[in-house]
């Protein structure tokens, strides 16, 4: 029972309501593709704004934007729009979730519950504008990106 | 001066921070463009998912959830996006922004203004869960992105 209170948590922030996943089911599955790689776009155009910020001058309110576009992002149901038959297919470009995405929904709904902790996280160290304390957050929240990508995205 | 105070705040709104110039500066043209064009993805996705409910069956977990995000996305800077070198070129697609919009920045200033207001009182609405006032807020929100479409972006 290792997963028990993660992986519950973490398959309810990744459901959504029921209503959600009835309206994302009526899109096409060619359209959730290409929200799912724009979501992944604007959460990494914001990362790297973040990244720059603590690796160089620091602007309390820049990371406080891009820190809560993540956040809220994160806490949007991003895993509605892996719906059925997005296995593979093309949105702006082919997917590059790996099958095992699909056939490992309590690992997928852990790591999904640990990237929304470590963003809801990051927004409101963001908040405090102590720098040192972003950039730690930020390294928790990039190692929550990458032990999924690690998994389930294919390389570009 | 009608457009004095207004003009201002989106101007503030529009160029966010000089850091943020400065590092967006740095991204190439393309990238910029690709951001751009999946943060409007992400919009249109969360937009959608607001009109399902409103003119369906009414989930507040769901609208808050989409209005948070694109009143994230309103706050986060969109403007450094447009960056110089973005008025033509491919990100995803060639960019559909219209050449006008990089020659009116006071008129740009004034709908992004009151896109971000729009989209921050749909937030505050949403989190109230009075669809019917959701609605009409959301209806204020269509027309902001409507003014600058018809505008400034080119027809698909």
């Amino acid at each position: 029972m290792k997963f028990g209170i993660s992986s519950l948590l973490a398959a309810l922030l990744l459901s959504c309501s029921a209503g959600a996943f009835a309206q994302q089911a009526g899109a096409k599955p060619e359209q959730q593709i290409k929200w799912r790689q724009s979501v992944y776009q604007v959460l990494g155009w914001n990362s790297g704004r973040i990244k720059a910020n603590v690796d160089g001058q620091y602007n309390k309110d820049e990371v406080v934007r891009a820190a809560n576009a993540i956040a809220a992002l994160a806490n949007s149901g991003i895993g509605s729009l892996f719906g059925p038959g997005t296995e593979t297919g093309k949105g702006w470009k082919e997917t590059a979730t790996k099958p095992e995405f699909f056939k490992n929904p309590q690992k997928v709904g852990e790591l999904a519950g640990n990237f929304n902790r470590e963003a809801n996280e990051l927004a409101k160290v963001a908040a405090t504008g102590d720098a040192a304390a972003v950039k730690a957050q930020f390294g928790n929240l990039g190692k929550a990106c990458k032990a999924c990508h690690d998994d389930f995205k294919a390389k570009d």
